[in-house]
């Protein structure tokens, strides 16, 4: 039925197998994905053999350090198609990455009486970051509701922008119901009032084709962690005219031009960012899975990947669907995730069941506590895919599902 | 001569062999440490086999990392003396952890008018943060100035120190000179006006015992990379009561209780100041890595770490002090580094040619500019050892440094 290319590698993951040698169904890539062998590789090899400091060594390992360090920021830039790789800035993870351009840009930039746009599905990190920068400030935080289906209401959106919006902060698509923004839109409705536009891209950059100038967006962030790379390191990508006027976030050493203790000068972006010793050998696992993931993808490329799990979400859904104490929440068009609520049973008891059965979902908030607000649930469980996940996966979340229905019933 | 323990480990760290198999006669410590296997091996099934997210999913997996994490903090708390493991806070490393407590406790404690003492042979990354804070709350900064051998002059400090005085910051060990502070000294001379102490441990905890009580500081701040761990992971310490009442620092995930649009309340710290997914697998690392240093201390403990690397600094500083053409910084009771400037080389040329003979050294100002202004250079030479270190570096590095004075000669 399904016209998603068929892509399973589950054998490059050393990660989805269980400790008894048996297949796992690891249906929570939204929260973390697993590593391919390739990765766990590249970082072992730059603890090891290749393990210098970046920057500063005058001999020869650290200066092949320090290009390993950078081609995985050109790596980056091309894999978003951004301009230029001064544009991107290495942070733990998207979360920093919100916090910096709250600090420094929203510092900058936004005074009292200014507004913040958010959406009622925003995951914590694209709120509270805007809560404590409008505290700071003095600006207020408006809210655009969503649709029936699950999607941030751009129609709402573009009737309640106004002039005293400095900024526009959206998830391009949902953590919860994977349901995908309507991202240019978004873009021309912010720049219409003069407002820049952050994506918080974690749930989209493995999973779709990112161009940063099509998107037209203003800030973007992801976390290498759920795009099959290391823990510890993220992406803030910002147009480079914007980065050029931001003043730094944290200080310390490699952010400087020159410290006296009269007057510090600091360097120019990306690295007036990154103080301190950066996540060296992170960087270079990243750039090993942004190729892994575009290998994996093939000729199709991203749109590959979101075919084949949007595919499988639609197969999720559907069987879901057809369990009579089960409500399938959000969009029907997902980017390979899908919430759902079993009446009678806790979403917690759910996860606990499923686990005996090597299936692995989430259950609870998903940090996203307003959204669980407006649909009126303490928690939901949540089935998410990744590259490697197939129709087995959903089989068995399916017979783990039945098995509740027992228990419960 | 020495009566240090010899103390040679190479063959567990992959790093120290060259592309052709050769011994590397690794000098540059101080910037970042080597890894041994066992931190590799670590990072790698936790990145593998054992990998999931900590602190959410209901599958046991999730639960085992989530005790793998927590097991991390535990044992950094008792690698540092700390009462408990509430007082330990993940962070990239130490330069964010300096900017962590300037931007929390900085801001919330200190105002126009206060004063923030620092000292002439600060890094960078324990003025910068500083001198950001100084300007947002309009503080000013003092300068402890430094003996003629080269450590942070008490007297002085003891002297100078007033009521306006808020916070006293300060390396343990200088990364440049090997210094050790008097940190007793310093933190009573600190409590005497009321003013709380930081000590930069970046270079004493990979070389001395700590013991947070014992030291009667406040803040401690290290990075894992320098402590034989991964990149991209580093801890805070402070007193619980200080953490207690500090504002949060970034905002996001897990460092929440409740949000809602209308108010957000934040959890205990440590969690306050672990916003979003953490350094999951660099915090393992960084349990393996600390194991691995208190195995290769023996019983003994780090203070024959501290033994072994002050002898062999002994053995270079005498050594270098033959060659007329060379000044040796700093004092002789170094922990394990020693800067030196060679008449008519510049210290990249040296560290150029010594990188021929397989020594990697650093040159450069260390990030530690103003110390280079005091000592009327632009820039040292610093052989820096670590556990792994033995005489034959020693050896290497002065067959280096009498071919370069054939060259230059």
């Amino acid at each position: 039925m399904s016209s998603a290319p068929t892509i399973t590698r589950r054998a490059d993951f050393p990660g989805l197998i269980t400790p008894d040698g048996n297949p796992w169904h690891y249906l929570d890539t939204a929260a973390t994905a697993q590593k391919p062998q390739a990765v766990i590789d590249a970082m072992s090899h730059a603890l090891g053999r290749d393990y210098a400091t970046v920057h500063r060594g005058v001999y020869a390992r650290s200066a092949n350090m320090t290009l390993a360090y950078e081609a995985a920021r050109r790596r980056t830039a091309e894999f978003i198609g951004a301009k230029s790789e001064n544009e991107i800035v290495f942070v733990r993870g998207a979360t920093e990455g919100i916090n910096v351009v709250a600090e420094s840009w929203g510092g900058a930039n936004l005074k009292a009486g200014d507004r913040i746009m958010l959406s009622q599905l925003e995951h914590h990190s694209n709120i509270v970051p805007w809560q404590m920068l409008a505290e700071r400030v003095g600006a207020a935080i408006d809210v655009c509701p969503i649709t029936e289906e699950g999607l941030v209401d751009l129609d709402w959106l573009e009737a309640n922008l106004t002039r005293e919006h400095k900024l526009v902060a959206l998830a391009h698509v949902s953590n919860v119901l994977g349901s995908v923004l309507g991202a240019k839109r978004a873009a021309k409705a912010a720049h219409a009032v003069g407002a820049k536009l952050l994506l918080d891209g974690c749930q989209s950059a493995p999973r779709m084709r990112l161009n940063m100038a099509e998107l037209d967006c203003d800030f973007f962030v992801f976390s290498g962690h759920k795009l099959y790379g290391p823990t510890g390191i993220g992406v803030l990508w910002a147009r480079e005219e914007l980065f050029d006027a931001m003043p730094p976030y944290q200080g310390g050493g490699s952010m400087i031009d020159r410290v006296t203790f009269e007057k510090t000068t600091y360097a120019p972006p990306p690295q007036r960012f990154e103080a301190g010793t950066p996540m060296i050998t992170e960087a270079i696992a990243l750039h090993a899975a942004i190729d892994y993931t575009l290998s994996a993808a093939g000729s199709g490329g991203m749109e590959s990947l979101f075919a084949h799990e949007s595919g499988l979400a639609r197969q999720a859904r559907e069987a879901l669907s057809k369990i009579n104490s089960i409500r399938v929440l959000g969009p029907e068009r997902s980017a390979g995730i899908v919430s759902f609520v079993m009446e009678g049973v806790h979403p917690h008891d759910l996860g606990t069941i499923l686990d005996e059965e090597n299936v692995a979902i989430r259950a609870g908030h998903h940090c996203a506590q307003p959204l669980m607000d407006h649909l009126g649930v303490p928690a939901t469980a949540r089935a998410s895919f990744g590259l490697y996940s197939d129709e087995d996966d959903i089989e068995a979340l399916m017979r783990g599902i039945e098995r509740t229905q027992r228990i419960f019933g």
